[in-house]
């Protein structure tokens, strides 16, 4: 029996899903596993599955088939129609960008990535300039080519890309009210925290034991083991493919928590993944919604679960059990207090919670104007030193703990940085709902039961997948589109409790 | 300026190659890191892979490309020559099979290998036989098919997928005189050693030291860690690609010897891939010449260089200094006695030097006759074991020490097997010429130098790749064609001495 156009396409993306899960094993392989010397063999075997990606993605059989499904789309069911409805936003993607543009970004941010390590190393902005000039140009170019074909603008074309549907309007309203309240809060917070300082963690903590039982929580928080596996690496992340999840973490000799704290926050990353609906893998519609998503499913695990009492009531005889600590600063309040201790810090990866979206927000103003052509690239260091220096208080003394400290803009990912801060706030605002609903949650989670948690977050974000827009989704999860409003409400209880 | 033919050429099999090394890769992960539960989607991915590149090798392009450049053949230099050679072999290889063949041999293989395994765990042949009996059938199809392509007997056509040039006709010249002196040199050697047994090594070895100790041997081998790693699994087996190669070995608490030397082998394995030319990387005459090739290599290594006493006399002191062994069991001439004692095994994979070759030649014989209809699937245990009895002095108790012990079969490698014992042969060749030219061999890895070794096979075995046919570089490394009588020479002194 002859297929129909759309039976075809399903074929098509989950040949695609094919060649982007192996490069998705090889890219994790590369950082984990690989010995130094294969990098350049690594590089031409994922240039060659990118490459055959892209010509699935663009081909004109696909082109044909869309059209042919989309006149015919009665026959459809509604999770076939959300399908279609993102092979073609991928594949519009895809085709926007000249072939000569993907090869010159390619290069470019091969070039500069380089460069941004060794300007880092050495703290020398000047090394690394001409090369976030390029890239910067190209990006400039990609997001006009993507704003045109996708209707958007330039920079939400960008967006686009990490976090479907997501616009700058939607980000200016949250990150004005975060900036509205955010500095004075962290100085009332700051100042009571010094009123009751933590006591702090010394010693040395076996390294194996820390692994021993980061797989135990892994394992209580439903984290399927035929499905994925956990390995350590310079910088945590989640890798893999779904249905074969890895997730990373970097364990410290002196400092088991935040080893553990990286394990949390990947093993939320991992628990979306897993639970994307099987019948659609392979499919577009079948893929986690995109950045901020992701990392409001690992900041609501981390940081609004685990970093706080009821869950760490059910992890502190567990630490004893497995590192043998014991004294006051293993208390569960002492752990709290240290856990959620807010700092003036220069570096975003090492920020807190409330410090966090200021990084962020510091970074989509600049990248922003760096496109628009209203910063120049060489004035980069002083603007960020002088935004950092008004907005948190704290002034960088070189550019490795300022603007060379993130690799995103070397490597072209511009658009990027909004989806950790809004993750953080669709994060509050499903916390809020799901808390309303499930009354028992913090007896569940302080009795090492997450059965509830993870059944609520399936139902209402990992099972949909991609069949609804960023926006949509929080809509339908949570009854009220995103505002910031759930997030201050939760930070300010938590940080300003008396 | 427009590339020529041959440049065009190139650049398609350079893509070819990365296909096949991120197929690579993925399988080297399926064996040694995958979550079990994964191996649907690895499926998949290994699928696309290899009909993407199986549709690079048959596509007209190539052809077209293929008949101009060879056409233009005067302006190419000899190794270019060699490459379009074996680009021409490879696609002719490829484009016999049709694809209708090949996708019933890859559903048929893959359930025999289900079959194939629960059958070996019941010890029930009867589960496995009508699975066997289909891949036989689509086995000898294919033989037929591509002995018509390449102009060569069928079993010859399916040996030269494994092994490039070698026939039966050489093979069946040299398991002659292999069987004919084989049975009683072995009860003459089983007699001497009963005569002076060695003492049995008892206690545990930490794993960890067994892993150092074998990391500290590769590094002095020369293995590289820049461009490759060492694994445990299941089965030890050399993976990966050449330039980013992982070989495994299996460690045992009580037996360190067992998991050495299959550091050892595939170490031998590796060193051939990371000598292979970086300038011929990615095309097809910068490969390995095949599995006999391959065999010969790891062979030499573990067998004629490490199972002998001037490396152990290297050994000896690391394994004391590594696991703190002493006693006399540990004497140099007691691990050497302990290396080389040959038994009637049933088990060809435990098998030692003498007794394997008996156990291919019971394979070639059987998988040929199985193939040209001579003996039925039916009849395959009741063969078997007859013919064990007569060739080994022993006969299994059941099919899972009988007929089962392989996987070859049920994944449809027939003529596979006699490139284990060929392999045994070349290196005796190759040692033979080796240590005429050498006279300092055994001086140098007394004393754990082993650069004029791997210099000698640098320059008449891995540099060559496959620049030459399995007997032509076998007749230049040793200005002899391949005999069995060096194997012959060797295994008398090595294993009749008084």
């Amino acid at each position: 029996m002859a297929l129909t156009p759309y039976q075809q396409l399903e074929q098509e993306f989950k040949r695609l899903h094919a060649f982007q899960g192996a490069a998705g094993i090889l890219r994790w392989d590369a950082a984990v596993m690989m010995p130094r010397g294969s990098a350049d063999i690594r590089g031409e075997q994922l240039a060659a599955l990118e490459t055959e990606a892209h010509s699935i993605l663009t081909s004109p059989r696909v082109a044909r088939l869309l059209d042919r499904a989309e006149a015919n789309a009665q026959v459809l069911e509604d999770w076939q129609l959300a399908n279609i409805r993102e092979m073609r936003r991928e594949r519009e993607h895809a085709i926007a960008m000249p072939q000569n543009l993907i090869s010159r970004m390619a290069k470019a941010t091969a070039r500069a990535e380089v460069k941004w390590l060794e300007a880092k190393e050495k703290s020398d902005f000047k090394l690394f300039a001409p090369h976030l000039e390029e890239v910067t140009s190209l990006v400039r170019d990609k997001g006009h080519i993507l704003g045109k074909a996708l209707k958007l603008d330039p920079y939400d074309a960008l967006v686009d890309e990490f976090s479907p549907g997501l616009t700058s309007a939607e980000i200016d309203v949250i990150f004005t009210a975060l900036g509205r309240r955010l500095p004075s809060l962290i100085h009332e917070v700051i100042e009571l925290q010094a009123a009751r300082p933590p006591l702090e963690i010394t010693g040395r903590f076996t390294v194996s034991r820390q692994r021993q039982l980061s797989l135990d929580l892994m394992r209580a928080l439903g984290f399927a083991f035929d499905r994925g596996r956990l390995d350590e690496s310079e910088h945590p992340f989640t890798g893999g493919v779904p249905g074969d999840i890895r997730i990373t973490t970097k364990f410290s000799p002196t400092d088991p928590l935040t080893g553990l704290m990286g394990v949390l926050h990947e093993t939320g990353h991992a628990m979306y993944d897993l639970g994307l609906p099987e019948a659609w893998r392979g499919q577009p519609v079948g893929r986690d919604r995109g950045m901020a998503l992701q990392e409001s499913q690992s900041l609501l695990l981390e940081m609004l679960i685990c970093r706080n009492r009821p869950f760490l009531r059910y992890l502190q005889p567990l630490l004893q059990k497995a590192l043998g600590t014991s004294g006051p600063e293993w208390e569960v309040e002492n752990l709290y207090r240290l856990l959620i201790r807010v700092r003036r810090d220069l570096i975003r990866i090492d920020a807190d919670e409330l410090t966090y979206p200021l990084h962020v927000m510091l970074r989509y103003e600049l990248e922003k104007e760096l496109l628009a052509g209203e910063l120049r690239v060489k004035d980069l260091p002083e603007a960020w030193n002088a935004r950092m220096d008004a907005r948190l208080g704290v002034k960088p003394g070189n550019d490795t703990e300022g603007c060379l400290q993130d690799v995103h803009w070397a490597v072209g990912s511009f658009g990027y940085f909004p989806s950790y801060a809004i993750g953080a706030v669709i994060a509050a605002q499903l916390y809020e709902t799901m808390r309303a609903e499930l009354p028992e949650l913090d007896a569940d989670i302080g009795a090492g039961r997450f059965e509830s948690l993870f059944a609520w977050l399936r139902t209402n974000v990992h099972g949909l997948a991609a069949s609804l827009s960023t926006p949509e989704l929080i809509k339908q999860a949570t009854d009220k589109p995103l505002t910031a409003a759930a997030w201050m409400r939760y930070a300010e209880a938590k940080y300003l409790e008396s």
